[in-house]
């Protein structure tokens, strides 16, 4: 299973989906960029996250705040203190991990690792005068009181945002799973107390939806309720949904009840009143705050990793005939390309261009390729996870057809020109 | 002048679309969150440059590189020398100034400033083991053989990016235009040298292109060409598009011919070969790079400045008939909310419901509104920029029609329910 994380790196790599960053200058570990691709599946999904929460809800309000936040903010939420991890460093080859977790990992230096006492480490990024927000929660408390008011919403109501988070992870591993730099979505939903379990079970119910939609697997997926004893210091319940992964069943998104821990405090530290008046039953109170999170890299991950497959070599080429062949089984809205344009030969090339022109016109995410054997074409449009070929060849110059190949099935059907646009409109069932 | 930008300032923390960052905490300095209007109208400008020139042109591909880059990446670009102002510290009040910025700005602890000598201050913010980065233009140079090769792009051809920049700027000011943390909007643009002059003016061109079909007047654009003893060290050429803001006439964005430094001196310093290799020529060079850039958050403003109008009362309110009346005449395809549905009278609430509901599942952004007096409603409306506004009322319950009003000419039109999606589509010429 390590291996098909191995083979999906290096895949991410070859098709410019997710290049290690500062590659050239030898990395910087735990950073990633996104290549044409791997921008085009990550915008996918997060398009994808707003329709559904933000623009398709009436109860929740988009907002977006900044990464640099007063310091105090800091201090009030608990970070400053308590945002800790607990490193460990060997005396002999002078490598840092969490204490609690050390796998497998023998020391360069020869035998055993020769451990210093635990220190705590606070993950977050510091500058001179602040913090890098390791989650984007925040900005929604600081700020509640005046989005509430301008919004006009009524309990129970949400803010959601989407934007980069750090954290200095001692150890970053299993590729986009642990990084220093990443993309969280997340929700606070103010409720009053009392309704906040109610709700909890609502939006635990919403964000799983949410995941199979993307087209993940409901057999990969688990829920894993965290034990009472071990819930952090704000929370009354939260339950992980996990994902699958290669490297082990792993924590892909999330949903806290946080109570009234943060409001409150951020009233205490700053001296503001946040505190909800309801006009209908003239109560004055803080609301509960049920919190569902995910982490846009862990999903992409996921989508990858449950959309890839290596299979026997199923289209000719003459170059390589034998080769495994890698097929990405995106579903159509997160495709990076909807529709590939293929002319069989180059000759062809001219007539080919008019129908990938008048799709692009449709949908952006067209591609036109010309480049070596059709066979090779296909696969490589198999690899970025593109779901129809269009191909044009020569009888397409006397019938008005083309052939569109389906990349799941491989079935390849002649489809008038003139239907071509309602053809894959159908098929790929996106506007 | 300087009074419409307070009056700005005013309506965009009013409106919940600008809110100084941390504000319950005081605030950070030169540092903004968005809320749900502002989100909604950063992220339509976004989405509109994205399609203009990523997804809707074949020679440029998207990418996100990360924010945090190995330090060999400054030390490469000239930053971590040369990213400076020149700052001065009053030996007085202990204020600090751009040395070549000091305003009228008078000595609080009275008379004249006492100035130190100048000192070099780099603006890069710092973290322990690097900075963040101040543009995002070192993450498409340092990627762009594999973006190149992954793409099989051919010169000439552009790489695209935005994303979070952060400059530790010594003084901030004119709310949006000089902050500390925004969003840059990048295309490296790679030609072969000697056609780098030709693609100079056609980039310059497209960029001012963009401006005007924002929306923004064509009178309030200039052009400032940067002369040649005062280019950047790798420009041979800038050219900025200058907006007449309310307190000046200042950059909003530009373009640059950078030549082959980036390629060349990432070359240099990382032992990587960034040349391009051109196979009908056989040659292989550093191509030229050509970059337009702009600031989504000055844009934004920009914008909004544009849009601003603040005229005598023009629509009756029982609380307020005198009181002036402050319109936004954003483009349909910026504004935050399109369309708002309103019942005349609550008692209609729910027959004017239905027709939100349909308009919702074609756009996004559509607002229902029921609260207060219809004229309030509509000035509330025309202060967020909603270009239409649909009434429901008593006769609408016979007659099938209902009220469109048009925000920037106040007309009103009877329009059959059953024809009123095919109306407003047609009205906003957005999809």
């Amino acid at each position: 299973m390590e291996d098909k994380l191995e083979k999906i790196v290096s895949w991410a790599k070859r098709r410019g989906f997710i290049i290690p960053g500062s590659e050239i200058y030898g990395g910087i570990g735990g950073v990633y960029d996104f290549g044409p691709y791997g921008v085009a599946l990550k915008n996918n999904i997060k398009k994808l996250w707003w329709q559904t929460f933000v623009s398709g809800r009436d109860d929740v309000v988009g907002m977006e705040s900044a990464i640099l936040m007063n310091r105090k903010v800091w201090q009030a939420s608990g970070h400053e203190k308590g945002f800790v991890d607990e490193l460990v460093e060997c005396k002999k080859c002078h490598r840092r991990f969490k204490a609690d977790d050390l796998s497998k990992e023998k020391c360069s230096s020869g035998g055993e690792h020769e451990l210093t006492e635990p220190k705590a480490f606070n993950t977050m990024f510091k500058t001179d005068e602040t913090y890098l927000r390791p989650e984007t929660a925040q900005g929604m408390f600081t700020d509640f009181r005046q989005i509430a008011e301008t919004s006009r919403q009524k309990i129970p109501f949400g803010i959601a945002q989407m934007g980069k988070s750090f954290r200095n992870e001692i150890n970053t591993k299993d590729f986009l799973f642990r990084v220093r730099e990443f993309e969280i979505a997340e929700i606070e939903y103010f409720v009053k107390p009392g309704d906040d379990e109610k709700s909890f079970d609502e939006w635990l119910k919403a964000w799983e939806d949410f995941v199979l939609n993307l087209g993940i697997k409901k057999e990969n997926l688990e829920q894993y309720e965290h034990p009472k004893e071990g819930l952090a210091h704000y929370s009354k319940r939260t339950v992980d949904i996990q994902y699958k992964f290669p490297f082990g069943t792993k924590e892909l998104a999330g949903v806290a009840n946080r109570t009234d821990f943060d409001l409150k405090s951020h009233e205490e530290a700053s001296g503001k009143d946040l505190k909800y008046f309801d006009e209908e039953t003239k109560e004055k109170y803080w609301p509960y705050v049920i919190e569902p999170t995910m982490g846009i890299e862990r999903l992409m991950l996921a989508i990858i990793c449950d959309a890839f497959e290596e299979l026997e070599a199923r289209t000719e080429t003459t170059e390589a005939k034998t080769e495994n062949e890698i097929v990405l089984h995106f579903s159509p809205q997160l495709a990076p390309i909807k529709v590939a344009v293929l002319p069989l030969v180059k000759k062809l090339s001219e007539e080919t261009k008019k129908i990938y022109q008048d799709l692009k016109t449709c949908w952006g995410d067209i591609e036109f390729d010309e480049s070596g054997s059709i066979g090779r074409r296909y696969r490589r449009q198999d690899e970025i996870g593109t779901p129809y070929c269009v191909t044009f060849d020569f009888d397409s110059l006397e019938d008005k057809k083309v052939t569109v190949r389906d990349r799941d099935t491989m079935k390849q059907e002649r489809i008038e020109i003139s239907e071509l646009k309602n053809f894959l409109f159908r098929k790929l069932n996106i506007s």
